[in-house]
C-alpha cells in the first residue's frame, strides 16, 4: 500500500472538506500511514487540516502529530488546551516523541501539560528526558524498553517480556541487567526462539554490548550506530545502569538533519528550509550570507580602490581580478569541506593538525603549480606584458596556498572552541579569501610593475 | 566494550607485528568488533594488515572484509586466488555483501569466484543480485529472509522460522507469502510471542506492508525507509513476488554516501575522498573543478579585456568586479542547493516548475533590491560618479535575478534528463554566473557611462 501524494488527491480532499463531508473524507484517509497523513497536512491550510485531525482516532492522531513538520505542529498545539494535548496525544506516544514535542512548547505550557498526564510513571519519564539537551544521547533516547534479569530462566524472561512488550511497537533487542539495573548484555529474539525454556539468561546472552552514556553528543550516537550497524543502542548512566534506548529511526532523522544543515551552511543558507517553504522564509534564510558577501565585496572595492593609480596606468590588471578571487574561494571551500566532513564522520584518522596542514600545503603546491603554469602559458601566448604575466601566475599560486591553509585551519580551530566547524564553510571563507587574494594580487602587481 | 582507536594502540600493535608475535597480536585484537579491526587496518600498511588477517578465523575475517574501505579491500582481493576468496570469505557472508564485493572484482575474477562457491544456492543468489544496478533496490537487497505461508498455523511457522533463521544474524520482520510467493503481509516477532500456537498466520499478520520493486532507484528506498521509520523493506518483482529484503544498516550507509557525494560536489571535489586519503588522491579529486574555475577566470579576463578602453577611461569600474562576481556565485549556489536537496529528499512538494521559478524570482527581487539599495547608499556616500553608482546597483540586481533563475532551472533540467542534479552545484554554476555577471556589469557600465 505505497501511497503517492498527487495534486488530484489534494483537490478531491479539499473539495470534500469544503462540503464538510466527514464520511467521504474519512474514507479517503482512514487507511493511510501517519507519515502520509502528515504529508497531506503540509499541503492544506490550518482549518482544512483541523477538519481531518478531529476525524482521526486519538492513537492515529498522536502518530500524525509526531510525523508533522515542526512549524505545522506548533500551529496545532498553540490552539489546543493543555489537558487535550496531555490526555489525547501525549499519553499515546513513546516517551522520546512526547518529550520532543513538549520541549517545543512554552515553559508555562510544558508544566501544564505534564500536570495533566494521568499516567504518573509516563509523566516522570518525560520529565527525566526533558533534563537532557536534545543533542545528546539522553535527548534522543526513549525510556520504553524490554529488559530481563541475568539470573532469570528463559521461561521467566519470556513471561516478563510479554508484559513489557505490550507498550512497545517493535522489539529489536532484549537488554539484560543485574539486580542493580547495571547493563550486562543483550539477548536476541532469534536466540530466544532457538534456546531451551530453562536456559539461564546469563548463559545465552551476548556480553559484548555497545552502549553510550546519556551525556554523549548525538554525533557519537550516530557514529556508533553507523559503524557497528546497530538497530538500537542502549543508554547508560555514569554508573552503568540502563536508563533508555535509542532506535535507528530516530538516528536516521538526526543524521539527515545534520547532513542537511551542513549542506545548507556550505551553500550559504542559514536556516533549515525546504523549497516548498514560504517565499519570505526562503528569503530570510538566504539574506544573511548575501549580506556578508556584500560587505566582502565592498571591502574588496576599497582594496582595489587603494590601487586606483596603478589601475589607471595598467588597466589590464583588472582582467584577472575574477580569476584570482574565484580561485581563492574555490580552494578555501574545498579544503574546509574535507575537514568539516572528516570531523562530522569521525574519519580524520590519527594524523596531527601539523601533518594535516603539511599535507594540505603539498596539495596546494601541486595544484597551484599546475594552475599557475597554465595561466603563465596562456599569458605568454596572448599577453605582451611580462609584469602582468608574472603577477597573475605568482599571485594565483600564493592565493591557492593561503586559501588552503586558511580553509584547513579555521574549521579545526572552531571545532576545538566547540563551535560548529561547518560555519567555516560557505560564503565566510570565500569572502575572506577574496579579500586576501586581492591584497596579494595588487600588492604583487605594484612590486612587479615597479621592477619591469 | 566501546573501543577507541589511539596512536598508542597502533604503535603497540605495530611493534608486536614487527616481532612476529602472533600470540600477543591475537590477544590484542581477538575481542574487537569487525568494524574496529577494519578501522585499524586503515592505519597499517598492507603487510602488517595481512599479518593480522591470517590470524583471524574465517568467519571474522569475512566480516572484517565487508567493513573495509573499498580501496583497502581491493588491495587484499587482488592478492588472493579465487578459491580462497570464494571458500573462506564469500561463503561466510550475506548475499548482499557478497554481491557487493564480487562486483568490485574484474569480470574474469568474478566468474572464477562464482565457480568456486560450493554452495550452489548461494552462488545462484549472488548471480541474481549481480544483475541489478547497484543504485537500485535490487542492488541493495539481500536474498536471506524469513518467510512463512499465510495458511500455516503459528506453531508450523515458528518451526520453519527456526530453520530459516539459522542463516540470519538478526530477524526484524517475518514476511508472509501465499502459495505463489506473492507478498501478503508481515508478522512481528512481538505479535508471535503474544499469540496462541494454533492461530493462523493470515489472521495475525499485518496486511499493510510497504514494499519496493527491484528496479526502483536507491533514493526511493531511502525515502520510503526514512518516511515510514522502517528497519527492513521487502523487495518484490513486477508480479508482486517476494525476492529479497533491504535492511536499515545498508540504507544508512547509502544515505551517508549520497549526502557525502552531494556535499563534495557542492564544495568542488569530484571523488569520494577523506581527509586521511593520500595526498595524490586528494590532489586529483580537487583539480578538475579548479581547472573549470581557471577556464572561467580566463574567459572572465577576456570579457573584461573586451572593455579595456572603457576601463582605461573609468578605472573605478574595476573596483566592483569582485562584488558582482561573488554575488552571482553565491546566489546561484543558494538557489541550486535548495532544488538539489529538494530533489534528493523528495520534498519539492506539488508546485510546478513555473511556480517554483516564479517564487525564486520573487526571492531574488526582494534580496536583490535590499542588496542593491545598500550598495547604492554606500556609493552615494563615498563615490562621486553617478554612472558608476547606478551601474553597480543595477548590475547587482540583474545578476542576482539571473543567477537565481539559472540556479533553479539547471538542476531541474538535469534531473529531467536523468543526470545527477547535484552536478549543477559548486564551481560550475559559480563560474558561469561569474562570466554572465561580468557581461551584465560592463555592458551596463558602457551604456550608463555613455548617458552621463
Amino acid at each position: 500500500m505505497n501511497f503517492e501524494l498527487t495534486r488530484e488527491y489534494i483537490n478531491e480532499l479539499q473539495s470534500l472538506i469544503d462540503q464538510k463531508d466527514e464520511v467521504e473524507v474519512y474514507k479517503l484517509i482512514k487507511d493511510l500511514h501517519p507519515a502520509d497523513i502528515a504529508e497531506i497536512y503540509e499541503e492544506l491550510n490550518v482549518d482544512e487540516a483541523k477538519f481531518i485531525y478531529y476525524l482521526l482516532d486519538t492513537d492515529l492522531a498522536a502518530d500524525v502529530l509526531v510525523e508533522l513538520e515542526d512549524d505545522t505542529r506548533e500551529k496545532f498545539l498553540e490552539a489546543l488546551p493543555g489537558d487535550i494535548i496531555a490526555r489525547q496525544y501525549i499519553e499515546n506516544m513513546d516517551s522520546d516523541d512526547a518529550a520532543d514535542i513538549i520541549q517545543e512548547l512554552s515553559d508555562e505550557k510544558q508544566n501544564e501539560v505534564l500536570r495533566y498526564i494521568d499516567n504518573k510513571a509516563q509523566a516522570g519519564d518525560i520529565a527525566d528526558l526533558l533534563n537532557y539537551d536534545e543533542h545528546t544521547a539522553g535527548g534522543m533516547m526513549a525510556k520504553e524498553l524490554v529488559k530481563v534479569n541475568e539470573n532469570w530462566e528463559l521461561i521467566t524472561a519470556t513471561r516478563e517480556m510479554r508484559k513489557q512488550a505490550g507498550e512497545l511497537e517493535e522489539v529489536y533487542y532484549v537488554y539484560v541487567v543485574d539486580d542493580n539495573n547495571i547493563l550486562k548484555g543483550t539477548v536476541s529474539l532469534k536466540r530466544m526462539l532457538l534456546s531451551r525454556p530453562n536456559a539461564l539468561i546469563k548463559n545465552i546472552m551476548e556480553e559484548d554490548v555497545i552502549s553510550v552514556q546519556g551525556e554523549a553528543p548525538s554525533e557519537e550516537v550516530i557514529n556508533l550506530m553507523e559503524k557497528y550497524d546497530l538497530v538500537a543502542l542502549p543508554v547508560i548512566d555514569p554508573v552503568g545502569r540502563l536508563i533508555g534506548r535509542i532506535t535507528i529511526d530516530d538516528v536516521v532523522d538526526v543524521m539527515k538533519e545534520e547532513a542537511e544543515k551542513d549542506y545548507q551552511l556550505i551553500s550559504g543558507i542559514t536556516q533549515d528550509v525546504e523549497s516548498s517553504d514560504k517565499t519570505w522564509v526562503l528569503t530570510k534564510a538566504r539574506l544573511p550570507w548575501l549580506l556578508i558577501g556584500l560587505v566582502g565585496g565592498i571591502l574588496g572595492a576599497l582594496v582595489i580602490g587603494n590601487y586606483e593609480t596603478d589601475l589607471g596606468l595598467y588597466p589590464q590588471m583588472a582582467f584577472f581580478v575574477p580569476l584570482v578571487a574565484a580561485m581563492g574561494g574555490n580552494v578555501g571551500v574545498q579544503s574546509s569541506a574535507i575537514i568539516v566532513q572528516g570531523l562530522a564522520n569521525n574519519t580524520l584518522g590519527l594524523e596531527s593538525t601539523w601533518s594535516k596542514l603539511l599535507k594540505e600545503l603539498l596539495i596546494a603546491l601541486i595544484n597551484g603549480m599546475i594552475l599557475a603554469s597554465i595561466t603563465l602559458l596562456f599569458n605568454i601566448l596572448v599577453n605582451n606584458s611580462m609584469a602582468l604575466t608574472l603577477t597573475v601566475s605568482f599571485a594565483l599560486l600564493l592565493v591557492i596556498i593561503f586559501a588552503s591553509m586558511f580553509g584547513t585551519f579555521i574549521p579545526l580551530i572552531l571545532n576545538r572552541l566547540k563551535i560548529d566547524p561547518a560555519l567555516a564553510t560557505g560564503p565566510f571563507i570565500t569572502t575572506f579569501n577574496d579579500i586576501v587574494g586581492l591584497f596579494i594580487y595588487f600588492g604583487l602587481g605594484r612590486a612587479l610593475y615597479g621592477m619591469f
